[in-house]
């Protein structure tokens, strides 16, 4: 009988988040979420995508349909480094695996690098995602606060000796969740110190190329290719549901292990898909693509923003991102945001509580809000609600 | 820098394995190889799914390209489940996940069931896919031999009672690699020691669909559906590169278990092959399918099976499975097949040494192979080539 199994600690250990718990009771009828982190379905490239889907399976279907090598599709591989080089990170075809969305990148450097109680170095807030990536192999974390300018080294190298740890994750450009960017001599500092005690740094990179104003810093690769793995990732260019990400990685053990790991997990990624996404790009249409939603985001986020200016209490402060797809409100600490959050539902609107992405506990006061799926009518109906719970919440 | 950094202990175990090595040097020009495991691409029906991928952009593609549920698409889970209890699995769309593969389903048990050094019982041999899912949870095996019915069930119990296994791993259908079936009274055992010992039987299916005569025994999830974790793919059914699989748990815990384990490692599977499977499945066109690539296969079968008998020296026995996509050959005790191979590929012929599915040793003078993959040429031009082989051997 299934009641007297006997399960992993990893499984015990994992409860259902509280979070994942209130989102399910923001989604009713009526309710405006800023709460998601999903692209704007209405802008997807789908004719292209159509035409891409019947090419592959005109042309190719026998290699489309079949296995493919746990590293990838070659030529998809190669289209990816070309890009990547265009961006000024150095790699080939041979130094990209790839993935099942960043999520199964995130996994396969968690299987990597950590053992039980092994040390991860991450920022406060971080990414709620890699978090629970890095949680089925049990480490424990270690957190640097952030300024305005993200991740602050102040302090690092004092616990790189403290902890020893295996890896240093970063969201360098837009982070999920604050929308914050690190600046170049804040990564150099961080990249000489990963490289003198020997430490990968972990650069989750989805959002970089969803710059709306002015230059996007170096990627922490192209300053230190030997000392970090990238993770780059379609799902915010193109589409989240095909599944195609991928992840940069040194020749030689780092890249070899994370096939290995890979092969044990899921043989390889859709083949499918990574056909399709090939063919796409090789039509150049990506690049048109990439203009038309930088431009819708930038709408929605200056729409936003005007209107949080406009209406919040001035004791609300919030982050001005100038790419990807979140930014970040701090309210008085005296309110939780978490214990807000069945209010804001009946004010029919809907955020991520900021306590989420602390692996270590705080943020109670601030919440992410999301720019990229509501429409501009949604932002423009949601936010005056969402600055009327604020009022009623420091008023009271 | 990458050369100094450090890995988790389950990274530096798992080396390259040799057979993989090995089979590098088959992928020779002119070698017929009876090494993979893959359906024969020339038989996918590409129409069918062009049509099914162009319906899905046209009707729906604001959903099949974006993020889903960790459980997968909802209407492809209710068809699954239609086809289930249609073969006599009782089971409603809340019980099954869907994944990427079956070799993520193997990933995903392993994660919720084994802990460091937890004893998993198999049979010898046994499917090395699973071996090397579960390896990334550092488990140990404890196996029971095969006669010609499969997995032995005599001291069985013993065994249980020593080791206490986390789960009882089988592909109890013609087995990958031996093509075996367990009989229903085995698998009834079986199946009232895990009830009794509390352990969970994963029975990993993805061939019980292709018979080519006479009737499958019940599967063990209908035969005791509280005591089985069941994995279904269309891998071999429709295409691999598709990647949609699916697992079917008994609901609360282990239901849950398995997709918040899932949420981490990816959040969900490739969601427009999940859309595209579904209205493939909708149209009624995999039974018809299934009908051609039954028939196929069993005539490639017929034919290595007839070519063996007038071919293999006396010594070598094999199994004549009644479905599935491998048999297995067995040579005297003093050959080696893997120390062979390279010799194969002399001869322009490929397999996969049966040491391979031994995960606690043995199996040194077996050998599997596939029927699925070559075609009917390629097995009457290279069963006299391994018979060839096999007297230069035995005659040495």
């Amino acid at each position: 009988m299934s009641d007297n199994w006997q399960y992993s600690r990893r499984a015990v250990a994992m409860k259902s988040s509280i979070i994942r718990e209130l989102l399910k009771i923001t989604q009713k009828p009526g309710v405006i979420s800023f709460g998601g982190g999903l692209p704007a379905a209405e802008l997807f490239p789908v004719a292209q995508l159509k035409e891409a889907a019947n090419k592959v399976l005109t042309d190719n279907p026998g290699k489309a349909l079949q296995y493919d090598t746990t590293e990838g599709y070659k030529p998809l591989r190669e289209i990816i480094a070309e890009r990547m080089n265009n961006l000024g990170i150095k790699c080939d075809a041979d130094e990209i695996m790839i993935t099942g969305g960043s999520q199964q990148g995130l996994d396969m450097v968690g299987r990597v690098f950590l053992d039980e109680d092994s040390a991860v170095i991450t920022g406060r807030p971080t990414y709620l995602g890699a978090i629970q990536a890095f949680n089925a192999y049990n480490p424990h974390y270690i957190t640097q606060p952030s300024d305005d300018d993200g991740f602050v080294v102040f302090g690092l190298e004092e616990l790189i000796q403290t902890h020893g740890p295996r890896l240093i994750y970063l969201v360098p450009t837009f982070q999920n969740p604050d929308g914050k960017t690190i600046p170049e001599e804040r990564r150099k500092i961080i990249l000489d110190l990963a490289s003198q005690y020997g430490i990968p740094v972990i650069e989750d990179d989805p959002y970089s190329e969803l710059s709306f104003e002015g230059e996007v810093p170096k990627h922490m690769k192209a300053m230190s290719p030997d000392n970090v793995i990238l993770l780059g990732t379609f799902s915010k260019l193109l589409a989240p549901g095909l599944r195609t990400a991928w992840l940069i990685a040194p020749k030689g053990d780092a890249y070899n292990r994370c096939v290995r790991m890979k092969q044990g997990a899921d043989l390889h990624t859709n083949t499918f898909a990574q056909h399709v996404v090939y063919e796409f790009l090789k039509t150049g249409a990506l690049d048109d693509h990439l203009v038309k939603i930088r431009e819708a985001y930038a709408r929605r986020r200056n729409i936003m923003v005007k209107l949080m200016k406009e209406n919040f209490p001035e004791e609300v402060t919030f982050t001005e991102p100038t790419g990807g797809l979140f930014l970040w409100v701090t309210l008085p600490e005296s309110i939780d945001t978490t214990e807000l959050l069945p209010k804001a539902v009946e004010h029919k609107i809907a955020y991520v509580p900021g306590s989420a992405f602390f692996p270590d506990g705080g943020g109670k006061n601030s919440m992410r809000l999301n720019f990229s799926k509501p429409t501009e009518d949604e932002i423009k109906e949601g936010i005056p609600r969402l600055a009327q719970l604020f009022r009623e919440a420091i008023g009271g």
